[in-house]
C-alpha cells in the first residue's frame, strides 16, 4: 500500500539489531486515519472470504484488529499474553516467542467465542520471526475454525515467519513488505 | 447508556469476589459495533472540549480508544506497562496497583507524543479502585498538556476510584455505573 510505504519512509526509523520504529504511527501513538485506509485495504483483499471473526493478540495489534473489523461488521478477539490472563473457563493455548524480549510466553482464547463454524482473519501489526502469529494460526487450528488468511501490516520480508507460514498453506497478505533496512533507508520488495 | 446497561444485564456474569464478567462483548471479544455506539456517546459528550489526542492503556483499553478517537478525527496513544515497555528515549512514568492481578506496575509514555499544547481526553472499559487512571491522569499532568476528562465504560461507583478522581477536580464520565452487584443481578446507579 503506497500511503503505508510513504509513512514509513517519512517516519519510521530505522535502529542497529533490524529494528525498525513505527511508534509515531503504529504501535504506541496510533494514527487512526490511517488505521481506517489499511482497515479498508484489509477488506478489499479478503473481501471474498465471508470473514465473521478478526482474531489478534494484545497489545499492539487491537487498534489495527478493531478498525479493520469495521468493514467486516464482525467481532474481534484477541488472544492474551499468559501472564495476563484470567479467562475464566476452558481455553484454546499456545505459546510463542519473544526475540523483542527475550522470552516464551503462553497465549490463551476462550473455547467460548472460537469454533468450527468461524472463518477467521488474523491482523496483526508487524510479522518478523512469526512466532505470535504461528501461536494464533495453533489456536484456530485447535477450534476447528478456518482460518481464512492473515493481514499484516509491516511484514520483515527479509526474516522467516512469512515464508514459515506461507509454507503451512496459510494466506498471508501484507500491506508493507520490507526486503531489507540499514540505517537511514527501507527497501521494499517489489 | 440504555443500551450498554442491557448488554450487562443480558451478557455480564457477577462473580464472587465483585468481578463482572463482560468478556463477550468489551475486554477479550469485544463487539465493535457496540463500540462505535460507545464512541458515538462519548464524542457527544466532550464534545466541546477540542480534544487532539485520546490516551488509554493497554490492552482492554486500546479497542475502544480507537473507535472513539475516530469521532474526534484525532490519534491514540497508549500507555505501556513496564514489563513490555522498549520505548526509545525519554518517558513519562507513573505506577499503579493491579488488584486483579495483585502486582504493582509501571506504565511509560513517550514525551514526544504529549505535551502542553495537548487536550486529553483518557479512555478506559473499566474504572473500579482507579489505580490505572490515577497513573494516567499523573503522565498527562507531567506533560503539561489538559486533560479535559476520562471516558469509561463500566464503572464499578462502589469502589472508590470515581470518587479519587472526582476529588481531584477530574471530569469522569462513565456511560454505564453499577450502584451493585451479587450473583445473578446488577444493580445501576439512578
Amino acid at each position: 500500500l503506497k500511503l503505508l510505504e510513504e509513512r514509513i519512509l517519512k517516519d519510521g526509523i530505522v535502529l542497529p539489531g533490524n529494528i525498525l520504529r513505527v511508534d509515531s504511527f503504529l504501535n504506541h501513538q496510533m494514527d487512526i486515519g490511517l488505521f481506517n485506509e489499511l482497515g479498508r485495504e484489509f477488506a478489499s483483499i479478503f473481501k471474498d472470504c465471508a470473514v465473521n471473526k478478526v482474531l489478534t493478540i494484545e497489545a499492539s495489534g487491537i487498534g489495527v484488529a478493531c478498525i479493520t473489523a469495521q468493514y467486516f461488521s464482525c467481532p474481534v478477539l484477541f488472544a492474551k499474553k499468559h501472564r495476563t490472563s484470567n479467562i475464566p473457563g476452558e481455553v484454546y493455548k499456545s505459546s510463542a516467542v519473544s526475540y523483542t524480549h527475550e522470552t516464551t510466553y503462553d497465549i490463551a482464547v476462550s473455547k467460548r467465542f472460537l469454533n468450527s463454524a468461524d472463518k477467521v482473519l488474523v491482523i496483526d501489526d508487524f510479522l518478523a520471526h512469526g512466532n505470535a502469529v504461528l501461536a494464533l494460526a495453533d489456536i484456530v487450528r485447535q477450534s476447528g475454525a478456518q482460518l481464512v488468511g492473515v493481514g499484516i501490516v509491516i511484514e520483515k520480508a527479509f526474516q522467516e515467519g512469512g515464508a514459515l507460514l506461507r509454507e503451512q498453506g496459510i494466506r498471508v497478505e501484507s500491506l508493507a513488505r520490507i526486503a531489507s533496512m540499514v540505517e537511514g533507508s527501507v527497501q521494499f520488495c517489489e
